[in-house]
């Protein structure tokens, strides 16, 4: 509408000059200033350059008063950018469009390749992607084919996670909050975005409330907008300091609503929550995975879970740090074991909440032992007092998911901690050498 | 700035208009042509519309490119328009202004008032305060002299509930959802925008969600930026289907994450998650109150609490519904009782949690029967199926607030129930004139 206007003034005003010029037709200095002068001159005469001032502040009036406006400019924009940027190498730019006009006039499409175009891969988006777990589920997913786009803000991933990834053209990695919404184009969502051990997700309470309930939003929504199915890591947490002993999916939970962890149970409650309401309400297809304890390569060296805890503990040969009196249990599930989990779920027809863990029970004196044994005889011990509010066990019930989903854990302990370990000591090797370097 | 440059640039093109005006000092048709001509001509001649065009296209693509300019003029002109419109109007304008500007430079002023300015009253921002508590809450602040401020998107308040404020100098009422930010300088925040009634609060779950999360998010974060006290009504829903009963604050409560009415009950969870975040890390004064059913003047007449149900239907000559058998309990508090308790709270000492409740227990038959007495002897009972997860009985240890902020509840069911029948009555008579009016 801005080119039509201006194109009709233009119009009109080369009419008005016309009889202007007619005046004086054949004095040469007229005919100079009409159209051979110096173009600063031409600006700054008949005060030209004062109603470019004019217009200026009228456009940007519009934008003062009407600040939508912009919003939608600039919403378009980012579209562009990251439609433009994730389109899949062997799809040309116009669909790309294409495809965004019809998201935007249509708000439930009923696939997500356009007419005409036949689908070559699954489109997933990771978020979280650069983390612990979520680097894993990409391997698996980049191994089986699927074009994966990473969202991370890198508050506790790391880039090396994925750094293997990055050469390939079916890979994409984005800096992003999941706080903010984005738009894409993809046919499922894992969103596992959000700090997942204690002394990351106390960091910034406030924070971890808002990347669980209004990053679950974005992901939400944008799995209504774009008809994607949805996948949420939820955690044991939910169940807090549970009164039932191993734990159902039925189980209520026992949950603090105001101490210090409740930042991440309560926010994971609140984004099943969530979760449920966009499945019953909006109809989208979500699932929802309930993690416990989960070990394996590329864990924090020192996020203060337990086990690379006392892993990275003893591999520097420190005695490993026990809360309380060491006989309150976890269940710890390889990481291979949960990715499977979370593929079954996402592929699988329920809903869930299903509880993906391990239900082999160890106390953290039992941790200790495995732990002497496959890395190293002479590691010792050392207890201090428990934290506030540290649920004291904590086992899952996963009949509903082997029955429903296929699905169980197959790495032992014995067999995953020292793959673990293998890791953890060429981290803690180069950074040891990134000391010396230094 | 870009007043400056106007400026500047006016000169110049005076100043290169002069040589110009000199060359062809005698022409009358010149001078006619610089300054005399009529307007739309002089407008359309020499390309001037031409160029207020290409400076509204310049002027737009500043705000296209920089959106955020749009966003902070936008929320700078939408403080100017709260500050000044919420200044007493005993303070002049400049004051206001300095006030913003320490505002914005020192995020944590020590006062409210800027030094030098006596304080007269104190300020408070009721959110929520169109509806049924809430606007019982301004009455009391009104009657004690504050300045009140009034914010409600109306969802299920009524502007009816306040009406007899609207020519009080010292009231204002804002029509505004908390779910968006919003800038004020108050002393006292009392936070209670969110629909309370299952009906309303299922009818849209994700938004519930987001009043009670992003809503107090929002409220949170203005607390912290004018340090002013903030307080949360929550609800005993945070104790879901109590295992324990009566319930004392400390009980963390046994809450289903994932059913229909979870968007309150976690809604709230989560909000009192964030209040106690807020208190620990950013140093906000807070006050957590758990309100339990209270009924009074002003309730929704078909918002499906018991109370208001069966006064309503006991009106309109209709059976009382009862769901389930009605051995069910529920313990009902008169409003003028909580808002004692709301503003005991408030100006104590204590953070809370808080139950503010009446103990006294009714199930619904005895309610049933306590309508026949007050109301109408006629009245008659019809039974219904009960709705999945509502709680099956709910009491409230008061002791804390007892002992801690003095207050404890005066009105008996007997006399508070005849109150509430007057209002409904006159209500029910104006919504069926207006039936016949119609
Ligand atoms: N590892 C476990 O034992 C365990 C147990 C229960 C649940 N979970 C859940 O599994 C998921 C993954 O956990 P993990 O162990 O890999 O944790 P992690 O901390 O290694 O990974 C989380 C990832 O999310 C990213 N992230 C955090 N906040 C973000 C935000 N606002 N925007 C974008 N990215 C953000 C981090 O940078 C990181 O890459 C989490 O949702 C966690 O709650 C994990
Ligand atoms: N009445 C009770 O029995 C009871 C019990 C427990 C807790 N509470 C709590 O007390 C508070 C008041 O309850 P009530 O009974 O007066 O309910 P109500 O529905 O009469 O009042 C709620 C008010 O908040 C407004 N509101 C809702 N969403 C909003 C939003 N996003 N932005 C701005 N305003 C919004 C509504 O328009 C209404 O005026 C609520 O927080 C409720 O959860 C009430």
């Amino acid at each position: 509408m801005k080119q039509l206007h201006k194109q009709s003034h233009t119009n009109q005003r080369r009419d008005e000059e016309m009889p202007n010029n007619q005046t004086p037709p054949y004095s040469p200095k007229s005919y100079k200033h009409s159209s051979s002068r110096r173009p600063l001159n031409y600006l700054f005469n008949e005060q030209r350059f004062l109603f470019i001032i004019i217009g200026m502040m009228i456009g940007s009036m519009i934008f003062i008063f009407q600040p939508s406006l912009s919003a939608i400019t600039a919403t378009t924009t980012t579209t562009n950018y990251h439609i433009n940027s994730h389109i899949m190498p062997s799809m040309p730019r116009s669909i790309s469009i294409s495809h965004r006009e019809r998201t935007a006039f249509n708000p439930r499409p009923t696939g997500r390749v356009p007419v005409g175009i036949t689908r070559r891969r699954m489109r997933t988006v990771v978020t979280g992607g650069a983390g612990f777990v979520g680097s894993h589920l990409v391997d698996v997913l980049m191994a089986r084919g699927d074009e994966v786009i990473v969202i991370d803000n890198f508050f506790t991933g790391r880039k090396d996670n994925v750094a293997h990834h990055l050469d390939n053209p079916r890979f994409e990695l984005i800096r992003h909050d999941v706080v903010q919404p984005i738009l894409l184009e993809v046919d499922q969502i894992y969103h596992l975005a959000c700090p997942a051990s204690p002394v990351h997700y106390k960091y910034n309470p406030i924070k971890t409330i808002k990347t669980n309930v209004i990053g679950t939003l974005n992901m939400l929504g944008l799995a209504k907008r774009i008809n994607a199915r949805f996948l949420i890591t939820s955690t044991s947490e939910v169940y807090g300091d549970p009164l039932e002993h191993p734990q159902k999916e039925s189980y209520w939970g026992h949950v603090n609503p105001i101490g210090v962890r409740s930042c991440y149970d309560e926010g994971k409650r609140t984004a099943e929550t969530l979760t449920m309401d966009y499945s019953r309400n909006e109809g989208v297809e979500v699932r929802i995975a309930r993690i416990f304890n989960t070990y394996g390569p590329r864990m924090c060296l020192d996020d203060g879970r337990v086990v690379s805890n006392f892993v990275s503990q003893a591999l520097r040969k420190q005695p490993m740090t026990i809360y309380g009196d060491g006989k309150q249990t976890r269940s710890f599930q390889y990481v291979s074991d949960l990715v499977d989990g979370l593929i079954a779920l996402m592929e699988g027809e329920h809903i869930g909440p299903f509880n993906l863990g391990n239900p082999r029970e160890f106390t953290m004196l039992e941790l200790a032992q495995v732990v002497k044994e496959t890395i190293d005889p002479n590691a010792t011990t050392e207890f201090r007092r428990n934290t506030a509010d540290d649920p004291q066990k904590r086992k899952p019930d996963i009949s509903k998911a082997k029955q429903l989903l296929n699905w169980e854990p197959k790495i032992q302990l014995q067999d995953g901690l020292p793959r673990m370990a293998l890791d953890f000591k060429n981290r803690i090797l180069k950074e040891e050498q990134g000391d010396i370097d230094k």
